[in-house]
């Protein structure tokens, strides 16, 4: 992993990374940590600085003393562009599930790398909707992934089956994008004994502020934030 | 309200009262309160003073400063039982819907001379089960409830798009009496542009402590606790 740049700002400081070909950010504690690593994946068509993820990382960071790392999904930010094949028309859902599922393919080692690359200790996942499709066959393929929220998805089904870690399913409940049924079936494949569902009125991009305050209080109760 | 007996347990003064034909329990803190008044209406079959009940007047005394008061509902607890039809025999979801209906419909004012009786303020209502079948009619009707957490139940539908102030609405995803989807559709059917769900797995009985933890900080957030 190697270090561009780094800024401080409001005691967070924020590092630029490539590792191999992968670009990423990781945030800490300026005056050190001691919490877990929280992953963030990004949704679809944004990328690691996408004011969402600054925002989550700022809370993780300020809330458990995490470090946080983002990196740029396959296709994404400033990686080289994959181009889903749906020019000029809207994608059907499968269509969309199908074309994460590959990036995901993609995205699993690049997660898997990342984690390799920092120190040991409780790793959390946290993404919707794209960051959704590639966390669900990340947290089902990595036994180092400890809890992850999730949601915003209709898929994939199979690999949710094998997730058994802890969840926490963001679903909006009038999402323009994600049926509410198929939703709901995702977080009922969820292979996790330990899963809540958290629904909210409101579009794909109208999660409430205060799901992310719960999203802190999810990680430290599973991760094991000695402060809570 | 007529104070029979008072007792005070790690900072909680309990007080039993008696308003005209109803029997009731204030919570209050020792040193005094400054939160909001809560109501909790308990489960069918059980009463004021249910172990549920007690830990959650403590949750809310505790984390709140509020003023807590449970009541047994009409045919519960020390009042004059009232029999259901269904003798010797398991009653359908519907007819526990009908027969909680009709004690609401007793029960409504019992909680409006409650609220008369108690210090002018904000008012939050939490109830699952009977709890809630009581206490949507109630919010329904009474508009110095400020906001309500309901749950495990599948009805009064009606009410329930009356209800227009914000809600946490518990599901249990094995609920063994309420099927899932009844339970879903008298989410969506609550009148409230702020309501939020929280699914969780296991049956009936088996909500998940940190929901409780979740109720006072939704009440927090709702009736305007200034210390969070």
């Amino acid at each position: 992993m190697r270090y561009i740049s780094s800024t401080t700002v409001d005691g967070i400081c924020g590092r630029q990374f490539v590792l191999g070909d992968i670009p990423g950010t990781l945030w800490t504690p300026a005056g050190g940590g001691g919490g877990p690593l929280i992953l963030i994946g990004h949704g679809g068509r944004q990328h690691k600085a996408a004011p969402a993820v600054v925002a989550g990382a700022r809370r993780f960071v300020t809330g458990l003393g995490a470090a946080v790392a983002a990196i740029d999904a396959p296709g994404h930010g400033d990686r080289p562009p994959i181009t889903p094949p749906w020019h000029g028309r809207r994608p059907s859902l499968p269509e969309v599930v199908a074309f994460n599922a590959a990036l995901a393919a993609l995205a699993v080692p690049d997660w898997q790398a990342v984690i390799d690359a920092l120190p040991d200790g409780p790793v959390g996942y946290w993404g919707t909707s794209l960051g959704a499709g590639i966390g669900i066959p990340l947290a089902a393929a990595e036994p180092r992934i400890g809890a992850a929220v999730l949601g915003l998805a209709a898929g994939p089904l199979d690999a949710a089956a094998e997730v058994t870690v802890p969840v926490e399913f963001l679903l909006q409940w009038h999402d323009e994008l994600v049926p509410r049924e198929q939703a709901l079936a995702l977080f009922d494949a969820l292979g996790s004994a330990d899963k809540t569902l958290h629904a909210n009125p409101g579009g794909h991009g109208d999660v409430p502020a205060f799901e992310h305050d719960s999203s802190v209080r999810f990680f430290a109760r599973h991760l094991g934030d000695p402060r809570v």
